[in-house]
């Protein structure tokens, strides 16, 4: 999945230790995609997958909007070029003097999922928007969601009536099908609650406007994985079928399928050994790992595809792990992962699909390590 | 388990956002209750637990050698004030050129558990010393110890034979019984391992002359553990059931032990709440998680301890979990954590215990959340 730009990046500039490389050209693709595949939603790119300036500044020319989880992502987007009001604060945990600084930079939209959130908001953000978000079962995601966002859509109607009678406008319902979500019939679920929401509110008088259905869209790792337009058919028909003629406006988070497969992470092979002389599985440490940009393979659940100078060749399944003095730090075990038999000490490899969810996770100097360096061309 | 100087400077400086306070007579009390307790063991200080300067230059200044993980934490250590010959390279897992590069600087003392790596430093590192790390089954130690690290111990004499042979010094044998080690038996039964390598290779001529016992002196969370004492006698007298007469030079390698109990974070309650009118636990969310230096509540292995203002009154079970928008940011949700019910947003907590593993784990912008601040003092 490497573009010929990564390769020729990585083959002229050869940077010594591990690296991300991004192809801008595939976001810009990707953004493209989204906006085909549905033409009525607004994109609001989730900064926390990849908040590179040059990613940022890129989306914001095209005309993105921009999802932030802190008030140091919504300065990042507006150095990046967009106006506040295509940003969004869509963190449902804030301190209310964030919620105070984003208001004074101009921000107005705004996430809840308790009556607590918003009486904050109510206090520092008057007359703002806010959309409440709705807890989904997740199932059909690879990255799991706990219970951490949202909230029963029974409580989201006692939410956003709340926020009406403080002044608050009671804008929409979010929801959040699970990160990596390769099932189409998750946003179908999630669209049937949040009409539940917007009819009952209806009967109060209360109009809400905007359904926000978050991210989830998938990047490729090992498996194939349904592209934008056939998420962006199952989502229209979804939408048409909870709310006939009255689809309200919609806005889509995407992260991981904006920039996922923009990324490929070049790391050198440290060490290949057994631990006992009859052991069938060898152990390949790599110069990155849980804590140098790879935390999503805890409890393996993202699984990387890993391309070498070797492949082809036969293969011996192996357990992979990173470089750090921690137990902790290894990647597939479970699962040992087939690698060619020819792979030797001092190899790179390349790990692909790691434009998302890579760089900010890294560790600040875990054993001395520096944090994953990143370039973006 | 706060100290009185910790209390105080959060008191009177009352730093925003969440940080860690380290008491350093906490740490010479540590460092001199390891000595006595151990009198004949050099200490070499796991620098990865927690590589403060402050922390290395008192340790250096108490004649500490230092266990390390990168030539990064040897040129930490150096800094400090150590010399050369009072420094490990601790990690089995080495790029050739950073051997190369720490024998540039005068280290001459590494970690091995494969040919492999005997190769290497017989390359770059001529005559230097070396130890091989034997496999421990790690029962009784909350961290969870993989097989990451070392071989078998029929291994590890095929490992020093061919140390030997390349003109190393095939120096000794280390283990390590799983950090935060709580069953005092663990030594032992890795010390009778220990004294079969010796054993074997004296037959062919080879004389190992020290074991390395590695780090897992717990420090207390929610539990009382052994106290250091219990820990020296213990390992005392394993050494001599196991060598007798003719114990060897013996290092330790504490990091937990030595700083853990000298730190304190200071976090903040950013939001409570509830995900439905009928749920019996409250989430309780801090503006500090899993992300931002809380790693090793992964899995919920370490259960900290949480100071609050209204310790002693009327507590109920609540999830805690981190600011991010990750909803794997959760700290405790398995087993709920009692907290007081008077507890309010923007409330402090105190998370005792939190010297080691927690400011180099911190992620280096997650979500735009700047990594854990330190101070020590």
């Amino acid at each position: 999945m490497a573009t010929q730009r990564i390769l020729d990046f990585l083959a002229t500039r050869r940077p010594s230790g591990p690296c991300l490389v991004v192809d801008l050209d595939v976001v810009r693709d990707n953004f493209r995609a989204f906006q085909k595949a549905l033409p009525d939603s607004k994109i609001y790119y989730a900064v926390k997958a990849n908040p590179a300036p040059e990613i940022l500044r890129l989306l914001a020319t095209m005309g993105s909007s921009f999802d932030t989880a802190s008030v140091a992502e919504v300065e990042m987007a507006m150095d990046a070029g967009a106006p506040a009001h295509r940003i969004s604060f869509g963190n449902t945990i804030k301190k209310e003097r964030d919620i105070a600084r984003a208001y004074q930079l101009g921000i107005r939209l705004f996430a809840v999922d308790c009556v607590e959130e918003v009486e904050k908001i109510a206090r520092v953000a008057p007359a703002a928007r806010v959309f409440c978000r709705v807890l989904t079962d997740g199932a059909g995601a690879e990255w799991p969601l706990s219970r951490k966002f949202g909230c029963v859509p029974a409580m989201a109607v006692d939410v956003l009536r709340h926020a009406k009678s403080l002044g608050l406008d009671a804008y929409g319902v979010s929801f959040h099908v699970g990160s990596q979500q390769t099932d189409l019939n998750a946003w179908d679920r999630a669209l049937g609650d949040a009409k539940k929401v917007f009819s009952t509110l209806a009967e109060e008088g209360i109009v809400l406007k905007m359904v926000n259905m978050g991210g989830g869209f998938p990047t490729r790792y090992l498996r194939d994985v349904p592209v934008a337009q056939d998420y962006g058919q199952a989502i229209f028909s979804a939408l048409r079928r909870h709310f006939g003629n009255a689809i309200p406006e919609t806005i889509i988070e995407p992260g991981r399928g904006m920039v996922g497969n923009a990324g490929v992470i070049k790391s050198e092979v440290v060490l290949i050994s057994k631990k006992a002389d009859n052991d069938n599985v060898r152990w390949v440490f790599l110069d990155i790992g849980k804590f140098g940009g790879l935390a999503e393979t805890m409890d393996e659940a993202i699984r990387y595809a890993i391309t070498t100078a070797y492949d082809g060749t036969e293969t011996a399944p192996c357990v992979l792990a990173g470089p750090t003095c921690d137990s902790a730090d290894v990647m597939y075990e479970k699962t040992p992962y087939p690698l060619p038999l020819s792979l030797t000490i001092g190899d790179d490899v390349l790990i692909e699909g790691t434009g998302a969810y890579t760089t900010t996770y890294s560790a600040v100097a875990f054993n001395g390590f520096e944090p994953l360096r990143s370039y973006v061309i």
